[in-house]
């Protein structure tokens, strides 16, 4: 009997050239179909809800399998996959889903976070993690510049050149900019939220770019409205690099989860956690 | 003239064969005289207050040299040493300190993290600094079994065999576990804390292999003395992987500092972290 499937990945993608398989490059999704391969003899595809960049991190990134040849249950898979994944890669969690479940098609939205420290000394224990920005950034400034990127815009500035989708609109429906411990060393450390429906190819880091240009002072926070008019990505900051970038959530519609699943990880029991 | 510094140096230990010089191995004794040469065009040692294993992290282990090379301000060789040094080195801080400062034999104590995640499923951004154990340990019983490592005892069991000191007697001043976040997935993060007056040669990672036989029930807390008695590392527990350990501090008389030297840059001001 063919079931569809939703994995939950965390990865570490400063080793890898990104999500989707190339040609002899390491990466997430051959990585994940060579597991597969490897417990069940079949090649089989493995869909992720998003085409992470090479140097991105996921906390929980989806991926949707169709399989006949899984038989035992979600959890069992998630232990077996494990043991056939590299260090850097892990399947957090697998549920069974309707029939058909597919990882992109079926998203209704997706929630990123971008970590960076503000000023003080590069730290080594954060260099794959955190961004460092060596100079000072006006906090407030970006926060108020922040406030108009929320709502259901035209997002065509935002948009790696040469993206190709349908509409360039997209609905925000979070963008904050949290302050979290000051270091010893005078830096400060500051994480970007943002949720939308959607994403277009490099939105969020041309964002996060765009912000640096307003807290540097090289821009004032109502210049966001002119990169937003201009519909061209010339309008917009550089993309911000990719290591600061964390995937963290995906959603999708709760009728996709089939009734007789159990409930997700976050209710398990301990003896989940024998080896 | 010649002039002796303190470098605070941070580093993840990961792609690292430990601190100390070794022919054909990248270590970080070798990047921070590599850097240091480039700087002055002099090859100058650099003496850490202890010699890291393979893969172990530091946050603040601290170095010492003695030069004639360097004319400018203790910050200006912080700056100056971060442009020369890769991203998984960093030097944090600087100081002055009274001439024939010595990393070593100047040090008067250290303080260790061992940071695991016992039980949940294995987190690839965390492999890299938090020891995966996947099956449960009893954290009361650990814990209690702590209590019989603190005040001054003989660690000669609890030392690498093959090492040679004068005495194997070393003061623990303090020994405690820390439950910190429950994880999603049933994990749980406990960090092991450790200061002492000196440490022996592998001490730590043996410590937290015998506190790992308790949290699996197969000693009894008590056994821990029947550890200290025997005087042979046969007796203790195996030596913990690299993985989760930290050098968190090194302590040193503040008579050493130069009295004409900034404070700590933990008081220091934003322009510090300017770029």
């Amino acid at each position: 009997m063919e079931r569809s499937f939703k994995l939950t990945v965390a990865y570490d993608g400063s080793d890898y050239a990104g999500w989707q398989i190339q040609v002899g490059q390491p990466t997430i999704q051959g990585r994940l179909e060579r597991a597969i391969a490897k417990l069940t003899g079949q090649r089989i595809r493995i869909t992720g809800s998003w085409r992470t960049d090479s140097g991105v991190h996921a906390i929980a990134q989806v991926a949707s399998l169709t399989t006949t040849a899984w038989r035992a249950a979600p959890d069992a898979l998630v232990r077996a996959m494990n043991t056939k994944l590299p260090p850097d890669i892990a399947v957090r969690d697998c549920q069974e889903m309707v029939p058909g479940f597919h990882a992109i098609r079926d998203a209704t939205g997706k929630r990123y976070r971008y970590q960076m420290q503000i000023g003080g000394v590069r730290d080594p224990l954060q260099q794959r993690y955190r961004l460092h920005i060596p100079w000072q950034l006006d906090l407030a400034a970006m926060q108020e510049a922040a406030r108009g990127f929320v709502g259901a815009r035209d997002y065509a500035s935002f948009q790696a050149t040469g993206g190709k989708t349908k509409t360039t609109v997209r609905h925000v429906r979070e963008l904050t900019l949290r302050e979290g411990a000051r270091r010893p060393d005078g830096g400060r450390e500051v994480d970007l939220e943002i949720e939308a429906n959607g994403f277009l190819y490099n939105m969020v880091r041309n964002i996060v770019g765009t912000l640096w240009e307003v807290g540097r002072g090289k821009q004032r926070p109502a210049w966001v409205e002119q990169v937003f008019a201009a519909r061209n990505r010339d309008a917009a900051g550089d993309t911000a690099p990719p290591q600061g970038l964390f995937l963290v959530k995906v959603d999708y519609p709760a009728p996709l989860h089939l009734a007789c699943d159990a409930p997700p990880r976050s209710d398990a029991s301990p003896s989940d956690a024998s080896p």
